[in-house]
């Protein structure tokens, strides 16, 4: 763990994707782009960027906790959603952290709260920075002058590991593959591997409600958190009780689950974890229309098979990214990957037998199988980086929906955000994959690509965002699924939760945090 | 349905046991209780118990919605925990709503409200009235004069059933069979079937997070609410958006599951149901000893196999149910039964065999069988009130630990309740069984048998419920896995829930309510 995290992009420098890497998907993207690949502008280097924000000296019992150097203002500044990249390269001055506390213990986090509190500055948890929602940036926070981003990076101990409960308990800071690697020994693994995997912690994925590997019955981190801690403003601690269930009131770990830093900062996490599987099964499936694939997606959720792996990529996705490998992908294409303590051939193949009534036809997996998929799947954000390098503006958004409203959501979707790349760079493309399904309704996750412009993308993108987020609120479905709200979902939620709901969580963040110090402007608009 | 409602006893009039019914039972404790039979003193008729409160005249345009007779007080004074019944029992004058209203629709409601604010009364929001923890009696309500009781029961139409989506919209107020008759033409069902199941109400179960047939994978049903909506005492509403999951903020549905009421009233949910099962398999294991049971249920539902039904007795609760069936149980018994789309054969043998390699012996189900098991289920609590008329105190609590605190949780428990039962009463028994099992946890419902006193039943069970109360908690059990808070839990639950939780909570509610007006004294006390 050892690589450099990037200042001004996705992950880690070394990851980074080459002009090699970009140029064979840039030929393969022309006709849909409707241009030649512009000249390469890429992303300035850190010390060249400005801060709008003056930084503050923090007190010496504070040395070696906060820091307040350009750098690791720098790389605190934003999340790594394509409205923080393009900020980034846009070459205006960047709001910052006044410092960036990297506290050890609970003692610290409180002497940090203490200060901003005295200081009069907001406080902003962190976790990895890979929000793509704008959760982390000092920004929209009304009065407040400033903030003390609050990065919870020391705080990454394992505190126990349970083998009887399947139970981990470690501290908020830690790194997807951290936690991973000491849940190994035992037996055990988190399955859960967001896009993020590498460079987000466990506190980041509560606070976020984030979904990861699984796409069916443990899809959401929520239904695996069984106590947490938080911290609030004034020092105290609050820790839930850890239980399977119970009936005492209202959950008290749905109200941290989601709430993105501003209502307490969470420390720990009692994490529900599963047996290393003992048995794998992995299968693809060939449609003539993302329709077809989708009724089967549906016909399988709801025999109650439970696929650890279900992606379904409708024929434009599936074009796009089996060209990456060199294939041409027609038609939709559903991954299936079954997984467990038992073996799972047996439910893998009555998938395969529902996908086959629906019209699909297996096939080998080639360019389907899940671990070629999952290589893919974490090299996407840097693709990103590199695309934006020659001014493809190239972003994804993606929303959960019931059954009943699909596909006509998904068509409703596809064109609305299209007609917006049309109108504003007269070319591009929009594809669609399920992520994550539910008896109910399932997780759509939509990518966009367009022909930017260097000068214009901040403008661009957000007519595009603006086109799709109306058309996933007009069809009923969620502003995310996993991704967050944001400062980015802020205006387009208000539309989605009731405004009873709204005023009850105020009421709630009142009662945590009476002078609104966590994570202000974030919070729901009124 | 046209079965009358007791108004001094658990259901219906029409399915309370006769003395010919308890007496067999009576037999088989005689040596438990250590005494004969004693005197039967049945509950005092309706006409003979005394109202403490007087009734309120509503204005004319409630004419038709909101009565005031004592038969409707006395029916919504009090809901059914052993509390209620020796209270009813007492002969003291008992705490009874000011009027009982049953509006129609929301209108109705919203008047109901404004009426019952306007003359200084809280509202009580009442489902099917079968509350085991004092959720509905106008008690405890600190500066408010008297309250109105508001039963849903008319408000109990199903407003749209999705095949599509597996999802049922109904309003709170119906009753468990009502619904699953409008779902069965559909080929769907509910499968939610607690004890109270004939006469508890789909808002009852929201409103406390109730549990009930399965028991493993989706027991809660806060795991099933994908919308609801509510009332709050201005007669605005609040209807969440139906997702399948969503990432921004707290979940909205997860602040009114469990909110009993004070939060608003919810007036009507889209509950996710199930097909009904093409496949059953069920089957019943012995064991020594109910350590080894526990560990097998572990292990069966940490192997992912979730059955339907899995319920475990430990010998002493073998011993009592096998009795009433004139059977002699020995050692503890596991209820297995599986149920889906697909056959489930498979799955029921895999679990056998885990059973077996805990050192399980199956056996014929001929005492173990689900449905037989299913009919003592529902009958239990009606021989509650049978015992109770010859002074026997039975009463029963539920909670939830995780497996690391078990068995000497479950021995703890039973000791603690066991030494209070000698003590009050010289003689008694205490039986266990698990009814839901999770991967990192279990559910154990406890029932406590001692010879009482007509005239100190109340106060010998409350020292009897404080016992096993402080074993619970000190314990790491929750107070309730399944029955929630009430009036009666609100003392204990200040240490399973975090003191800034409680203050969030009261901030929620300051928002939503803010005269305090609903459901007054039974949220979290200070």
């Amino acid at each position: 763990m050892n690589k450099t995290r990037n200042p001004v992009g996705w992950g880690y420098v070394e990851d980074a994707l080459s002009e090699a890497d970009v140029r064979p998907v840039l030929d393969i993207m022309q006709p849909m782009l409707n241009r030649a690949a512009g000249a390469r502008r890429p992303a300035p280097s850190a010390q060249n960027i400005t801060l709008s924000t003056p930084p503050v000296s923090p007190p010496k019992v504070l040395q070696g906790v906060v820091a307040t150097d350009h750098e690791t203002r720098l790389l605190h500044a934003a999340g790594r959603s394509f409205r923080d990249l393009a900020t980034l390269r846009a070459g205006r001055p960047l709001p910052a952290p006044a410092a960036v506390a990297t506290p050890r213990d609970e003692r610290e986090l409180a002497d940090v709260l203490a200060w901003a509190s005295d200081t009069g500055l907001a406080g902003i948890p962190f976790g990895g920075g890979s929000s793509v929602v704008g959760g982390v940036n000092p920004e929209d926070m009304g009065d407040w002058p400033g903030a003390v981003t609050i990065d919870l990076q020391r705080m990454n101990r394992v505190l126990e590991v349970s083998e009887r409960d399947r139970v981990v308990h470690a501290q908020a800071g830690i790194l997807g593959p951290e936690l991973e690697a000491r849940l190994s020994p035992h037996g055990l693994g988190m399955r859960h591997y967001p896009q993020s995997y590498f460079h987000s912690t466990l506190g980041g994925w509560v606070a976020t409600r984030g979904a990861g590997h699984f796409s069916t019955l443990r899809a959401k981190i929520e239904d695996r958190v069984q106590a947490l801690s938080v911290m609030l403003p004034d020092g105290s601690t609050a820790t839930t009780r850890p239980l399977p269930a119970s009936s005492i009131g209202p959950d008290p770990n749905r109200l941290w689950c989601g709430s993105e830093g501003a209502l307490g900062i969470i420390t720990d996490v009692r994490l529900r974890v599963v047996a290393s599987p003992a048995h794998k099964h992995s299968a693809a499936v060939g449609f003539t229309d993302f329709e077809s694939a989708l009724e089967a997606t549906r016909a399988i959720v709801q025999a109650e098979l439970w696929p650890a792996q279900m992606r379904v990529l409708d024929p434009f996705e599936h074009m796009v990214s089996s060209a990456q490998s060199g294939a041409v992908g027609e038609g939709a294409l559903m991954i299936l990957g079954f997984e467990g303590p038992r073996d799972v051939a047996l439910q893998c193949e009555a998938a395969l037998e529902i996908a086959r009534e629906h019209g699909g036809t297996p096939r080998e997996s080639s360019d389907g199988g899940t671990g070629s998929w999952r290589d893919a799947f974490f090299r996407q954000p840097y693709m990103r980086d590199a695309l934006l390098d020659y001014a493809v503006i190239v972003d994804t958004f993606e929303t959960a929906v019931p059954w009943s409203a699909v596909p006509a959501f998904y068509h409703h979707v596809v064109e609305a955000t299209g007609d917006a790349l049309e109108q504003i760079a007269g070319a591009g493309g929009v594809a669609c994959r399920v992520t994550h399904a539910y008896p109910d309704g399932v997780a759509l996750y939509f990518s966009f690509y367009a022909p930017g412009e260097h000068a214009a993308l901040l403008a661009q993108w957000q007519q595009i965002k603006s086109a799709a987020s109306e058309a996933v609120i007009a069809g009923g479905g969620t502003m995310s699924h996993h991704h967050a709200m944001g400062r980015d979902h802020k205006h387009w939620v208000r539309e989605e939760i009731p405004a009873a709901f709204r005023s009850a969580i105020r009421g709630a963040k009142q009662a945590l945090d009476p002078s609104g110090m966590l994570n202000p402007g974030l919070w729901f608009a009124d």
